[in-house]
């Protein structure tokens, strides 16, 4: 017997939105947002998705009706009270009050600003224009929306069995993966997954498969929302949009090459503990850290991003010791093109030298890898701040590939930086 | 937790299709139907939609986009396999082959014929115009698509746990109904409530609480798609479209006179039975029967579709005997307007001195009366043939309100047929 009102209710929705909540959202992003509103809330900033996997057309899956009104409804969304009162409340890495009432005044009042939208062949130019700390919050929905709306063109296809022995095969993968994960001691895992995750339904249900099966191996997840819904921890610090806005601000070499410590310095003021996580890659790693001042040395950790990351952690065991530091005590987090094994190798590896902890993306929330041929296959796309008060971005990263800036800036700035040859590498997601 | 298939599977749907089988409308149409086809192939009608309730401003309610959607959505379809071997191979009323093979072969290859839809004011204007067996198939599912979006439009405003208590209060209401008569003996009843009713789900339980409430008392629903599914009788015989084309058709008064008999002795030809079902009012109950051919009252009843229908019963009876027939063996169906009460007179009144039959409509499947204020109550909508190769149809029918075509015309036929003066009777549905 059908039940009526539930029916009429699921089909009353013109659309069925993929971003509801202003706080679906990855916890760096109002961290950083809120150290942007203290230190740097009148500087313009532009961001702009950019999809690194050219092979995949969003323009031609990708209706762009529908992806207006997905973007439109993030727009109308505001800050509800209770999702207000948790993050005035909650206690976030161990501390109380962690957001300021009067960032807290700014946000309940937010609206997210104008998008623009282009079809430019068979990709979107999807830009972001306006004051810093508004403009940021876009990103991780922006990202959200396209790869879900990808997910739904593919699944569009499918019939009613297919579809549930679809996602029962990817359920099925993601246990099998979480068996494995079991196994290692002492393992520290969170889900980084909101903005590349195949759909939010599937982000929340990875993650209660994650409490289920890891019990404390599972740190919590990047995604505010659900870390709210399912009374997990927000995990989450700063990201490469810091010092790529520091450094676009700036006038002169010197102080480009001052920048990447003056964001640090920031956050030194606002944060302490878990939170003082250093992400030395957006100029390359060596460099940053050979001329990094010593209070850096004592912050908790650092952040593995780009390149190699077994070499990355290597190059950061060898530079505590140099500055005096123990790296037992040290925390590195390894982020970057996860999955099940290389979380092994990198365990074995790290586990009792340093404190290892992984925040696991992509493919932790959008493995559907051959399910529907590759038509689901997770691909690259990032949504960055592409220029600052008119003066472009640059980031140069531990992989070439992850480069990005207009060429002249980029020869500056590996001058600047002292950027020699890098390794390539395949960016999968 | 989530079943994630199936909620990606309900949300892929771009409409949600109202009507969305060519059988999901009244068995006596596709009777109508096989006649027509036989009889008047060529004739060329216009099916127009009449709104009696000029205070339901339809254009306001619903969104004319979607009703070309679902408008749309209609004619892409055509008779399923299943479908075609159900009304080949099915018993109806007693008899196999109900439906020839030459007119199923012209059904299977069917898809109905363009619309035309205008916004005139608060109105639409919605019209079909074509070969007369193609066109009359529009008027069930354009009255149900009109009748069903509205209750959209209503629905759209409640939430979910008002709609939950909103379809609570309507079963109460329904199974009341049931409760009340299932103490008359030897009650027939049946659902002819397709065309107005609430929404096809909301059909499909009144008949399912039908069939368990009044068991054999129920004799079964007009509605093919239901009466397929469910395994009950499909129930019907024919309507005013066949006197109202044929008259129009007719060159002079003689011919006009004689027309409401042309077409029984057509379906005299092709019907036995319980099919011979006179229906008497399209011109005046009285004068019909009065001037009506002794072969007749032969048939096996007749069908009170306007007027007192006590009254009328009453002159059927008065008839029968004056023909020399006995009325206990005739069979009276009342379909205008019936509610509970009306149904507990009539069965009343008329037990054991007729056969009695009841054809329940709109108050069993849209009575949502004074559930969401008055916004959901039921409305008098009709899709009629106004124009026969160029020629307007007229309806008297025995509440002048019900009548319908060019004053001149209205003149022309009440002459002709000798109605003199009506008694006017609100037309609630």
């Amino acid at each position: 017997m059908q039940d009526i009102a539930t029916r009429v209710w699921n089909h009353k929705w013109k659309i069925d939105p993929i971003v509801r909540s202003l706080i679906d959202t990855d916890f760096y992003k109002l961290l950083m947002c809120q150290s942007v509103f203290r230190n740097k809330p009148d500087t313009t900033v532009t961001f702009s998705l950019i999809n690194r996997t050219q092979s995949v057309p969003l323009a031609k899956l990708i209706d762009e009706g529908e992806l207006r009104e997905q973007l439109d409804h993030i727009r109308t969304l505001t800050l509800r009270r209770g999702e207000s009162t948790w993050l005035r409340g909650n206690t976030f890495y161990g501390q109380r009050q962690m957001f300021t009432p009067a960032f807290m005044d700014w946000f309940e009042a937010l609206r997210l600003p104008p998008y623009h939208l282009e079809r430019v062949g068979d990709q979107y130019e999807l830009t972001f224009e306006g004051a810093w700390p508004e403009v940021m919050l876009w990103e991780i929905p922006a990202l959200a929306v396209i790869m879900e709306l990808r997910s739904r063109a593919v699944l569009k296809d499918l019939g009613r069995f297919e579809l549930q022995v679809l996602y029962a095969r990817a359920m099925t993968r993601v246990w099998e993966k979480v068996e494995r994960l079991k196994s290692l001691p002492d393992l520290r895992l969170a889900d980084f997954g909101t903005r590349r995750r195949h759909s939010f339904l599937w982000q929340d249900w990875c993650v209660q498969a994650l409490t289920e099966g890891l019990g404390g191996s599972f740190t919590g997840t990047s995604n505010c929302l659900i870390a709210k819904n399912r009374d997990l921890e927000a995990i989450g610090t700063n990201a490469h949009e810091l010092p790529m806005v520091y450094a676009a601000l700036t006038r002169d070499d010197a102080a480009l090459a001052r920048a990447p410590y003056d964001v640090l310095a920031d956050w030194h003021e606002e944060h302490s503990g878990n939170l003082r996580i250093i992400l030395p890659d957006t100029y390359g790693t060596e460099g940053f850290l050979e001329r990094a001042p010593d209070w850096l040395a004592g912050w908790t950790g650092i952040r593995i991003d780009s390149g190699d990351p077994a070499t990355g952690a290597e190059t950061a065991i060898r530079w505590w010791k140099a500055r005096g530091e123990d790296p037992t005590e040290k925390l590195v987090i390894f982020s970057d093109g996860l999955d099940v094994e290389k979380i092994e190798q990198l365990h074995a590896q790290f586990a009792g030298r340093v404190r290892v902890s992984f925040g696991w993306g992509t493919l932790l929330t959008n493995d559907f890898r051959g399910l529907v041929g590759d038509r689901l296959n997770p691909f690259s796309l990032v949504c960055k701040a592409v220029a600052a008060d008119g003066r472009p971005t640059v980031k140069l990263s531990d992989n070439p590939r992850k480069a990005m800036g207009p060429a002249a800036e980029v020869e500056r700035y590996k001058r600047v930086f002292g950027v020699g040859e890098q390794v390539e590498r395949e960016v999968v997601v």
